[in-house]
This record gives C-alpha cells, structure tokens and sequence, in this order.
C-alpha cells in the first residue's frame, strides 16, 4: 500500500491531483443532461456527479461546476425549470465523451456529436433518442456550495422513459440489458457485470442472494 | 419503450418506487464509510451516494438520510469531525451488504460483519483493512437539504491509502485492477470492465483514445 498525506496531496500537480481526486470516489453514473435556451436552442453535456436524494418525492441530484467553467447547462435549467437525463451505451460513449468539448453558445452539442434531439409531450428540454433510460426532472432547489463555488442542482422526476424488458416485478432495472456504462476519473468508460442482488439485511442473519 | 409520468410515478408502491428510482440514476460508487464515537467505539455503514465535489481542494461529499433512518454516522461524523471512506471488492461485498442491517448503537458492525478495523497515525476513525482503497476525510460542511430532510455531508480528503500498482503516470486510478465494485438500486452489485479512456475532447476533432 502506498499512502498520502494532505501535504502530499495539496503539492500534486493539478492535472494529476484531477485524475487521483476523481478516481478515488470510484465508479459513478455518467449521463447526458439535455436542456434548452428560452430560444429554443438545445444543449447536451456529459456529467459523472448524478446523485439519489430522496425515491418519495423522487428526487435526483447533481453536481454543477462553478458558473463560468460550463456555465450552458445551468443557465439553461435555471431559465427553463426543466432537464432531461440520458443513460449512456456503448455505440454512443464516443459522442457522449465528446459534449465536454467547449463549444460556443448557441452551439448544439447533439448536431456536433451526432446524437439526436427527442422531444415528448409537454417537457421543453430535449432528450437523447439513442439512449435507452431516460428521465425529466423539474428544477426544485439550485444550493451554492460555497467551499468551492459548485452548485448542487436538485430536480423532480417527472417523466421517465425506458426500455419495457429491464424492469423487475419489485421496480428493480437491470442496466446492464440495455448496456448502461459508469465512469472512473475524467475520461474513462466502463461496462458492468452483476455480481449479485442481495436481500434485505438483518441484524444476526447471514445476507442472502435474492435470486 | 415504456413511458411513466409524474402522476404513475407517485401512485407506485413506496418499495417498488425506491427500487426504481434508485435504479434510474444509474450505477453508481458504493463504499464502506469507517466512523468512531466520542468512547472511541467503531462503526461501519455501506453507502452509495458518495460524489465529488472537487479536486482543489480536494472535497468529497455523500447524502446523509434524514436523522433517525441512519443516525450513526453523522452523529459520529459530527462529533469528531473525521470519518474514512472504503472501497468494496467482490470478496467482501456480503459483509459489505451486511452492514446495511439495523444494528443499535454501540453495536460495532465491524465485529458483526466480519471486517477489521485498520487505524493510521493521527486519524481517530477507522480504516477497513480489507480495502484495497481507502481514504480519510475531515468534514467541512454538512449542508441541509430542506426538500426531503436529507443532508449533503462535504469532507476534504487528508490521507489515502492505495495500492501502488494502480496508479497512472497522470494520476489515474485503475480501479478495476484491484476489482472496486459498483452498485445499481439499493441492493444490487456490479464488477466492471473498462471500454475506453478518452483524450480532453476538443470542438471539430473526433474523440481520441488516450491509450
């Protein structure tokens, strides 16, 4: 084992204290959020910060970084109330990396990258058509984290689309069907595979599989 | 494709909804995170909302259920303002599940599980010594969050603990060498396999792999 100290780590390089910072939370959701100007112009980011808050009200959570470093997403959801979120798969990893490019304002990352805007009823922001779970949230609440100037921006769920065959009896989804990836640090892609489903656990009781 | 808006979202069973909802977020970083009471008694709890927060300085936050569904760890938190968080590898991810049980206080899941407490020098909370990653955390901030009672809870990371062998020349992790998991919905859990790193994407050129 190797080990660090807060001296060793404050000295790292910035690049290298990145990758080390953001490897060490480990593996994570990475997702498109898909937003729209008051003009109508869509947007596409990839972020790996979605976070659960709360299932009742369904509540969903993700880190934005401070205004001014990807100021387009946020500006959108604070204009319009409404984002979606868009699993990613491998035969789009490439065009979902390639949405943290800086692009312009006003540019389309879905025309860019080759994704293609979806819109359903009634939701303003455009979901991404390849992808196979996706969901709109409504904007409640945008906290400024202030020991860094990130935002952590907290939506509603209010419509969910989603591929019939991966959804459980008990609401369980088997992402891995449909080939949803996870992330490690900035710039890596990850396929999964099931280790096992445990039931609920007790005090005195050895965890059973579900299955 | 399956469509569910808001109002079938909200009239599902409260198990099926939390299944779900905890499901759509996508697989995301499970982790085991060592606390100790002020009469130095240990405890250990399995958590999967941990999210960066940012690298300079390098912040780590996770979100805390409302106070009484999982008082342990944050009254600990709170009382010695320092807590560690552990990575989860296959041959520890029963006793990892294990620690979800409803112990009582003073109770040590460490012992009823069957993990071992590990200290470093001038850390007061423990380590796994299972884990293959490790990290310590001094709390910053716990940040309320009023919509469901939740909190966000923001440590800085003040010592690591590795395996040397994963670390890139820039700083990466390779955590599916030393077989951190994943998990999916609250009881499901996955081993990983890496498809691509990509190069920082750039506006007009196609993504480009690192290796």
């Amino acid at each position: 084992m190797a080990s660090f100290d807060i001296l060793e780590i404050e000295s790292w390089e910035r690049f290298y204290r990145a990758n080390f910072i953001n490897s060490i939370t480990g593996f994570k959701s990475v997702n498109l959020i898909g937003t729209v100007d008051t003009a109508g112009r869509t947007n596409l980011g990839i972020f790996s910060s979605i976070v659960h808050i709360g299932s009742n009200p369904p509540l969903i959570g993700y880190i934005n970084r401070p205004i001014g470093a990807a100021p387009h997403t946020l500006a959108n959801i604070k204009a319009t109330g409404v984002y979606t979120i868009n699993h990613i798969h491998p035969s789009i990893v490439q065009q979902a990396h390639q949405t943290s490019a800086k692009y312009e304002v006003g540019i389309s990352e879905f025309k860019e990258v080759g994704l293609t805007p979806e819109f359903y009823e009634n939701i303003a922001a455009p979901f991404v058509k390849e992808s196979n779970i996706k969901y709109a949230l409504s904007l409640q609440e945008i906290i400024p984290i202030k020991l860094n100037n990130t935002f952590l921006v907290i939506g509603k769920v209010i419509s969910i689309h989603i591929e019939k065959d991966i959804i459980s009896e008990d609401g369980f989804l088997h992402l891995d069907k449909v080939n949803s990836i996870c992330s490690n640090g900035i710039d890596a892609y990850y396929t999964t595979e099931l280790i096992e489903r445990f039931k609920y656990a007790k005090p005195g009781i050895q965890p059973k599989k579900l299955y």
